[in-house]
């Protein structure tokens, strides 16, 4: 069957036609997300996407049997209302109700995004083959979807889990959360770019400076991450710590949940085997009896949110996720 | 149904016969544990608790049709065969096959005694119409027994989880795992014991030093709890040291599995509101959207070892455990 899938962000909103035989992408298409334009333009954007990629096809939004979607934030799992939609300004829309309006003869499903992109690697990436995974995004904040026993983890509370927050370092660098030290501030790509953007003023001649032409503002983490991969001092110096602080993360969150796999994703998995290697020792150390039998970077990058969304009605159906469905 | 539950403990055994109806212990009993008189001399142990428990309610070992035990360490789920049994020299024993034998007549289950306990909360204590919660035990170690979605959370290793090797401060004081800053060393009562002993150096006339003598040696966990209660100034500041260290540990473990109740067990929780209150207002400050609703003291003490496997074969049955059971 040929499912429908979108992967919304604050930025863009991707879609994609997916073959849940093949698990290949049959098209795709990514448009900006209509930021303060409403729900009508939203769901109207959301049907000129499904028309722009199923017409070949022969379907149309009429037509289409199945449709996910990966929201960010928090969504009602009974009534696929949007409680927390971060940036979006769509808090409150009923969105389940919505879709299936717009999608009448589809089987729908909403859920969180990282959810879905967690359910993406079990059914289609890093995660096939295993009951138990952990996958960690890494970007400006952290990123988690977590599988248990084939299903998603999603917690007690229901709202999933939040790596982020997690304080590895008491006393470190300050928090937009109003607390020190959490793992969103030492983990994340930022935290890279912020120490390489620093080391300018001690090594202004460093390779990470001459990247940057001199100018902190130019720092990126790849950045750092190349000059600490061309042997660079100071750039393998804070890319030393940097896995350091993201094994503290893995390692406490396997001392929890043990997952079998751990996937890395985001820009920092670019790094590969730079990262992985002794990021895999580090935890090896730390975690002992709880140490993964493998760490991996995520396989799909990201496509994982469309992927996972389009399998989404899927996995509601089979109970991999506990989510809005209909 | 009267239902025969074990406690098994490096020291001792406690066995009790429950009635699964009121959930009330009907007998009980505690003996030591045959350290190293080898695998028949403790299955006769077990067998002649069961006779002086169960003979007053016309019952023997061979018409016992429910036995549980809790064991300390690791059991094989399928054959019921001890992994690590930690110090009690029991390892590769087949305690399913044995006990199969000494009540032929019994259903028979076994598991870790941190879920045992969590199980015996879950059914006749704190966690009492609750999905979700997390049970920590407080003693020389870091003891804890998760319940998620109204099962007994095992991870993905299927074996349980270890809040204590949490790293909750980075350099913080050496663990005996090799790590520096496990929940264990900061988190156990032997963190106030220790925090106790070396502050007579500096306040040889606090409260704790009046308590203990003047003797190092002699100053316990419950006496800096009680100089700390009696308004001692290094005693309330070593505690508030300790609710921050454990308000840590709680916050972790709720931004990943997001419990709705936390209970703390052991010697410290005996302190009661003087450790509640400054702890869920640290936990608060520190977990936002996944503060647990409630956190409080364990309902069952150490009754809850017996209890819970008591009730083993039963949560087995249901599914709310996956452990050795026949």
């Amino acid at each position: 069957m040929l499912r429908l899938g979108y992967d919304i962000g604050g930025m863009s909103v991707r879609a994609c036609l997916l073959d849940d035989e093949s698990l290949q992408v049959k098209a795709e298409c990514t448009r900006p997300f209509p930021l303060g334009k409403g729900e009508d333009a939203f769901i109207q954007q959301l049907t000129d996407m499904a028309e722009e990629i199923c017409t070949p096809f022969g379907l149309t939004a009429e037509k289409q049997a199945s449709v996910g979607i990966g929201m960010p934030g928090t969504v009602h799992k009974q009534t696929g209302v949007l409680l927390s939609a971060c940036n979006l300004n769509l808090n409150g829309m009923p969105l389940g109700e919505r879709l299936k309006a717009a999608f009448p003869n589809a089987a729908v499903a909403i859920a969180n995004d990282a959810d879905v992109a967690a359910l993406a690697e079990y059914y289609a990436g890093a995660f096939k083959g295993y009951a138990s995974a952990l996958l960690i995004t890494i970007g400006t904040g952290i990123g988690s979807g977590i599988i248990v026993d084939h299903r998603v983890f999603q917690g007690g509370l229901g709202i999933g889990s939040e790596l982020g927050h997690i304080v590895l370092q008491q006393g470190g660098p300050m928090c937009s959360c109003g607390n020190r030290g959490c793992a969103e501030t030492l983990c994340s790509a930022s935290w890279l770019e912020r120490q390489g953007r620093h080391s300018l003023m001690d090594y202004p001649m460093s390779r990470i400076a001459i990247l940057a032409d001199g100018k902190p503002e130019n720092v990126k983490a790849k950045d750092v991450i190349a000059a600490a991969q061309a042997g660079d001092g100071i750039a393998k110096q804070i890319f030393e710590q940097y896995v350091e602080n993201l094994a503290g993360l893995v390692a406490t969150c396997s001392y929890i949940i043990a997952p079998e796999i751990v996937a890395i994703g985001g820009g920092v998995s670019n790094a590969e085997d730079f990262l992985l290697e002794p990021l895999t020792r580090s935890v090896t150390r730390r975690a002992r009896r709880y140490v993964p039998k493998k760490i991996v970077t995520a396989a799909l990058g990201n496509t994982a949110g469309m992927i996972g969304a389009a399998l989404l009605p899927y996995a509601a159906k089979t109970g991999a996720i506990v989510s809005y469905h209909h």
